[in-house]
């Protein structure tokens, strides 16, 4: 697969106008003075599906009805691609499998079956999802809509890019959290040739920490990883995904969060902000928290990428109950 | 004291732009789903300062700095006017006191502390805390300026009005929190002249029935009111506030909602819309999910006007702990 170009994001924004929301760019006071930065939070939180994944999944659905119309699509999800992909699906008439883990968080899987997606919450992991979903894919013949490793998709994610430089044009560093990739390197591909002074940072979480062991070994490999309150995130890479190369030539710096640094995350935003973000919305908030990232006295997006939690998830950050060592 | 017209507000537009942010208006399906209505939230509680009034506040405060330049405000407030009122002072340079009672949620006391007004939170309720203002007032020659009865809060607050039918013509019913009654006396101006069809609706919280009690007795007469999960609502009438006619003349009807009901509203905003609203933010989603307005098969607008919740009173809310009977 080739990668995407700035073009595809731009004809992207064009066909998702309207369709998505242009999310607000707001300023947090509180990480600001933390930080000493100018630290403006970019809210896919609150994005239609409530995570940035309505953007990729729609642009791939609307590309794929004009392409094959009357094609089924199948997909692997961690539980948001998979939300925005059956409510695209819906929009657009295209029938939707959707495999998920089985212990994907109820928020998630219910919004898939709302949208009348065919939900398979069956795999043990991200990795076992996107297994079957590629056997399905084989032997339905439907279309695999991978979440990360697929062009529409990343150019989707791509047209956070414009909105923001077009909010906050001396905006100088962005900070993205990082599973597959996709969105990225679609921020990545939107804003670096047209803005190369600006400095694109990947947050991974600690137990998930997939494109820096790769980017480290200089191939894709397989990668042991453990459960993260950053669920979204889980995962290994497909072979040949091309997110590999586009974040390898375009992004400046990759940083891991630990789980302790994602709840405060998540804890601090709600106190703070009053914003509810999910685990994997929240990977680029902590790591300002925590000072990975060199900002001072700069002006720095953070993008909150998600809001898909569980109420007993949120109260249990919220709590410090059940919090790890 | 004169009411505002509309074109006072169209005057607070022109001032407030820039200042005060645009505030996004996002669809609700669980809700409309609940309602058999189109349920779109005016997120207010996204404001500056997390809440609706940023825009009257700072509307109140530029023209003061105009007409008396180098004097000082003080000010009532059950909390969120209160932090409006303080970030509205510093950015003009005007000296600012704030009476609060002394319960008060702590973010919102920490907030106007943090802006570095003068804080006074010792008052017993609301009512007492308006005394207070109004006798500093008079004794140190500030200029009073009430949280709803005063002309330049109401135009800023109608603010909500013109943004709401630009991004919504199609809008039939607008839902609006009422404490005092100025937030739904600026959308009324803005809206009902402009727009005659448009239906205006305020909730109040059953423990605050203030408006309702004094149009049904025709005076402002005094309401014996207890403390509500709404605290921003709580108070009494000043003697002569404005906001009583145009309530009286442009409002279509008032409806209340329990604690339980305020409860459950802000629960189910966290868990469905994943957003976060405090108690008297929540009123116009209470009254939907409750049933208390006729809303079948129309466009219906509910301001969600303030998110300053303490994280203590957000648990005890999500986990129904210390629930009323």
């Amino acid at each position: 697969m080739n990668a995407p170009t700035r073009r595809d994001v731009e004809a992207a924004a064009r066909r998702l106008a309207g369709a998505v929301r242009r999310t607000p760019l707001v300023g947090s006071p509180w990480l600001s003075d933390a930080t000493g930065a100018d630290v403006r939070l970019k809210l896919e939180s609150l994005q239609v599906t409530h995570s940035f994944k309505a953007r990729g999944a729609l642009n791939a659905i609307l590309c794929h009805a004009q392409d094959r119309p009357g094609g089924s699509v199948v997909t692997a999800s961690a539980g948001n691609h998979g939300v925005a992909l059956a409510w695209a699906a819906k929009a657009a008439g295209v029938p939707a499998t959707i495999f998920t883990p089985s212990g994907a968080p109820t928020t998630k899987l219910r919004a898939i079956a709302r949208h009348g997606a065919s939900l398979r919450a069956v795999a043990r992991d991200y990795d076992d999802a996107e297994r079957l979903a590629l056997e399905h894919a084989a032997a339905e013949g439907a279309v695999y809509v991978s979440p990360y490793n697929h062009r529409d998709v990343i150019a989707g994610a791509g047209t956070i890019g414009p909105e923001l430089i077009d909010e906050w044009p001396d905006v100088e560093i962005v900070l993205v959290p990082v599973g597959g990739g996709g969105l990225i390197s679609g921020v990545a591909i939107a804003l670096k040739r047209a803005r190369p002074g600006i400095r694109i940072v990947g947050v991974e979480a600690e137990n998930n920490p997939v494109l820096q062991r790769c980017l480290a070994a200089g191939r894709i490999t397989h990668v042991d990883v453990s459960p993260t309150l950053a669920d979204g995130l889980s995962g290994n890479l497909e072979a040949g995904s091309v997110t590999f190369e586009i974040v390898a030539g375009m992004v400046d710096e990759l940083v891991t969060v630990s789980e302790a640094e994602l709840r405060e995350a998540m804890r601090d935003l709600v106190a703070h902000d009053h914003l509810v973000a999910e685990g994997a919305g929240v990977p680029a908030v902590a790591a300002l928290m925590a000072g990975k990232v060199r900002v001072g006295g700069k002006n720095v997006a953070a993008i909150v990428s998600g809001s898909n939690v569980d109420v007993a998830t949120l109260v249990e950050v919220m709590t410090g109950a059940g919090r790890q060592p």
